[in-house]
């Protein structure tokens, strides 16, 4: 199981220090997925939908512990309750927005990445598959829309 | 970049031939993901998401075609613009409901993977970061809520 980077994703941050992390109302960080050319041929079509999912490697982490303690919160969870970057398998997920696409560059909104992250793979955003229709979101329920005063070194938390 | 299994995701289906695949109304189908000892500490608070997102791995798939013709498309689409399995970097993403957690088996429902496939991570699903407000699907638009009329080996397709 050997991976293989398609792309790069380029994002207004340099560094995960003040990077905001999705979602925000009041955010709209924007950035491109830059494809090898090697991969053009794949990306037809792709800008008939308007959210695609990004998967990608986290680059600049190291290890996993299997406790985190998220921001602003008294008590740890379970790293698989989180979206936390430390992970066995680091392979970050993000929705975006497709704003455009030009041959192999799209420009995205909502990005919430690293400038410079490995792209792994591309997939379109499809409500019928990826939105149920009634989520409960456990212990982020009711916090997670207020992310927006979040930044993303909170996601780079300390095993607890 | 070199991932390892965390586990292994168990189904009804013990191969490609007549497996449904997300999404269904009139399909339930019911599966375990099992997670290795080693990390059961991380699936702590996982049972109060409703929904979880699966990464695995395609372990079934040989190599890639950039693109791909759809079952009961006419024309060929990019692949990026597919689910199709057979991509560059063979990860699979299914969001399902969660049902409970017994110690580090997840009874899952909407499970749409062939038995045995290698379990890379488990993220929590989060509605405020995960499932856009308004998403247009594409070439998939009212064609991915008539999916239950598929199976798998449709996405199992051949390069055009």
């Amino acid at each position: 199981m050997q991976l293989t980077p398609i792309g790069t994703i380029r994002s207004p941050f340099p560094s995960e220090e003040g990077m905001p992390i999705q979602p925000s109302g009041a955010w709209n960080a924007v950035g491109e997925v830059v494809v090898d050319a090697a991969y053009a041929e794949g990306l037809a079509d792709v800008e008939g939908f308007s959210h695609i999912i990004l998967l990608y490697w986290f680059h600049r982490v190291e290890g996993y512990s299997l406790t985190v303690r998220p921001f602003l919160e008294e008590r740890s969870r379970g790293l698989f309750a989180t979206r936390a970057p430390r992970r066995p398998n680091p392979i970050g997920l993000s929705v975006v927005q497709l704003i455009e696409r030009r041959d192999t560059v799209l420009r995205i909104r909502g990005v919430d990445v690293v400038d410079g992250t490995p792209l792994l793979d591309i997939k379109p955003y499809v409500p019928a598959f990826d939105a149920p229709e009634k989520a409960r979101a456990g212990w982020l329920e009711g916090k997670a829309e207020r992310s927006e005063t979040w930044t993303a070194d909170d996601r780079f938390v300390e095993k607890t």
